[in-house]
């Protein structure tokens, strides 16, 4: 055949499948997106549109990507948890990151002016993707409580410091100096005292973090055009029978999983 | 800190290096683009639209990437060199093909109604990316070679079949068995004797694919506004002295090679 | 520094760390053991001497690396497992199965002449090593039933197939085809009914292979010198209260491990 | 079959070949040859023995496989070249780090005796071993420099310090101290001015190591029996038309390699 005097050197490709029997996350992060927000004009210290935004690209994975049992998002990541049994494209690790990647960068930039419909797209905004093994339920669950953690370590210094910047007048190395070393209860006291803020009144999205999770719905609903459900539910085109659906709660507690065994069950 | 108890989850995080001092080659290929092309009715066997969204997607990234040097496409995949000394986010494996991949989706979305003015994205669509490592030029040679080689087999091959569906009014099925088991020369003269074709004359585009590469542009062309430039040369913005340039050309022979030392040296 | 101008080629050495996690199982297996043991006149179906040499070096092993908390060996294989939580040189892959396989190898010609005093070692014998990681006790239960499981099916073949040979006075041709496409029922007949043999009556550590683990030993044993142990348990060099005990018995069913929750314990 | 419901176990042994097109280098490591060289009195700075037994099992190693065309030996280390069309054990990782790693240790084992006749081995000695893969000519060149300029450093201060301890009867604590900061022509000083000892004109293996090739030889010789050859010739049992030969020569500068362009042809 033509062509195949060449064709050793598919022989480089090398083989790269992921260790079965553990569960996968995978987790996105905007690349370079603190100059993509500012361009963009995003809301301090939270842009509602970008948040939810992200959440539908995330939604949009879950629903192509039945084998995702769970997704925790905030700021410009994501991650998303897949069962330990997928063999989702063989387990094949550049496979896998780079077409998830590519989706939901993909639903991102395709829904954009849904969510933004006066601010135009004014360059392709772009994520990195990586996939991190967990033989463990335990382990599972403490990497989606680092990033709930995170999400509130986060949000607590961004919500003060710009409180100090666009209320208090502060310049931003002001900001930053007024901060340094301070405890989360110093901050709560500065929101509270300074601003008259109760930070644990603030909007749960901004404080916990997004959580997705599938949902099984009742069959009346179920033969509904999909168009008739809730905003925040996404009915699934690949399974009917469910929908994902967004929440912004504590995924650290037990309470949590106890609720819901399929998202740690094979 | 709050949360450094569940830190240790990082740990799960493995190194992935690459091997330095050797090619990259990093390969996109649509994902579900039979699908995709049907839906968004792309013309058959080709569509110069769909083909010159691939190849803008392709510029940017090289415009994006300094450290890509040659460009080679066809179809729904695309090709890129990345040289062998580079260092580009210190090598890690996941880090450059996820976000790689999602750049090149990214761009390919954002332009989509600027090639498809009139077709509505319906869905967004994806592209799975892979690295693969050459330690010496012979190979990455023979691995463009392939995917010209395959180009043309495969455009030959689509050439004659939707010839026989669209003209000689066969079936899909009717112009498989036509074509089952016929060498080159036979699809030739299918082309000519029943069609008036002579497959060589046919757009370069579609018999060569595409090539792209950097070109040094003038002092005086560098100082013009990028608006000016030629359509199919996309000024860089990381370098304004040099642009890229699409090709249809033959990549196989040494003579492209020989005249752009550069594509391969250090 | 003198040679620091080629000290760059270090940086072509790959970091290799294994998952955290994960138990790990490293088997060995002898490398053209076929020849080995026709050159030194290995007894057939089974040299107690060159079993007894792979148990001395197995337990040489299992003292040596107190993270192996089990092992399992027949004919020329050993299988060790390792504590899930073990950092045994940072778990770097090669590190691991080249050291292991070197000191394994190392005890086996050293003790050679222990086990085979008139038979002189006429080349160097060797072994190669790999590592698999399981992410559950499950499949660390499975892992060593297969390798029990194998042990029983490749006797009971070689058991008749010898008697057939060494007593039946078939050519090993003959034997072959006597046994092609038997069961297990049927080879028990055969041994039964032809050489009155009662499989199940032969030596269990034939039947059943070599376990290794370790024991608590008591106080006052503890003090006594090691060479006053009798000769089966070998008193561990880096912890004075453990020895290793060779067992022939299942491995398969749970009461193994019900009775030691060590072994799979972090 | 029997067993078979545990098979799937084998599932979670992962493919680890090597990219093809490199050079390997295999390098083994002495495991805590420092108290290993205690335990058998080994002579100091160098002990002649110790290094022709690490060259004979090279030697061995290199006999046995056939795509090694160079080694090179200092202390308790040897490195390896294997040439890059190499297909052992299809390139798989483990399988050729843990085989070579063990054959070596295994003949260095073997042989102890030899060339330590009247000390008996008190312990098995082991080694780690690695593979570092080269993609091109320099890469391997100037590993060897590396390796080469190393054997010189560390030889020169070891001569040193020995000659300040075993001579000069000062402490090793006072050796360090009286070293510490030096630099070579320093170092070459105290050794001529205290011990009146030229560097240069010690005994080219310890200064250059041990350089091991592939030579051929000829016919008549090829004809005579093995046991003919001279001591320091190592008549391949897989070719009889090579034998090895153990060098103290320079391999930074080009004339080594000038001479024997086959050991980095493919």
């Amino acid at each position: 055949m033509a062509g195949s005097k060449y064709a050793y050197v598919r022989n480089f490709e090398l083989p790269d499948p992921l260790l079965p029997g553990t569960f996968m996350v995978f987790r996105l992060d905007g690349h370079s997106f603190h100059r993509f927000s500012d361009e963009h004009n995003f809301a301090k210290p939270n842009d509602i549109r970008a948040l939810q935004l992200m959440d539908r690209a995330a939604e949009d994975l879950m629903d192509q990507y039945p084998d995702i049992t769970l997704a925790f998002g905030e700021s410009d990541e994501f991650s998303f948890l897949i069962r330990k049994s997928a063999s989702l494209y063989n387990r094949r690790h550049s496979k896998i990151v780079s077409t998830l990647t590519s989706f939901f960068t993909s639903s991102y930039v395709f829904r954009w002016s849904t969510y933004f419909p006066d601010t135009p797209l004014k360059y392709p905004p772009s994520f990195d993707g990586r996939i991190v093994l967990y033989p463990s339920e335990r382990e599972v669950r403490d990497y989606f409580s680092w990033r709930q953690t995170d999400t509130h370590i986060n949000n607590l210094y961004n919500t003060v410091f710009w409180a100090l910047v666009q209320q208090g007048e502060e310049s931003t190395t002001q900001a930053h100096a007024t901060l340094k070393g301070t405890v989360s209860k110093e901050k709560n006291e500065i929101l509270f005292s300074r601003f008259n803020v109760n930070y644990n009144t603030l909007d749960a999205r901004f404080r916990k973090g997004s959580t997705i999770i599938r949902e099984e719905i009742e069959e009346q609903l179920a033969q509904e055009s999909p168009t008739d459900a809730p905003a925040k539910h996404l009915r699934s085109r690949t399974n009917p029978h469910t929908r994902t659906v967004v929440l912004h709660c504590d995924i650290i507690k037990d309470e949590f999983w106890d609720a819901r065994p399929e998202i740690l069950s094979s």
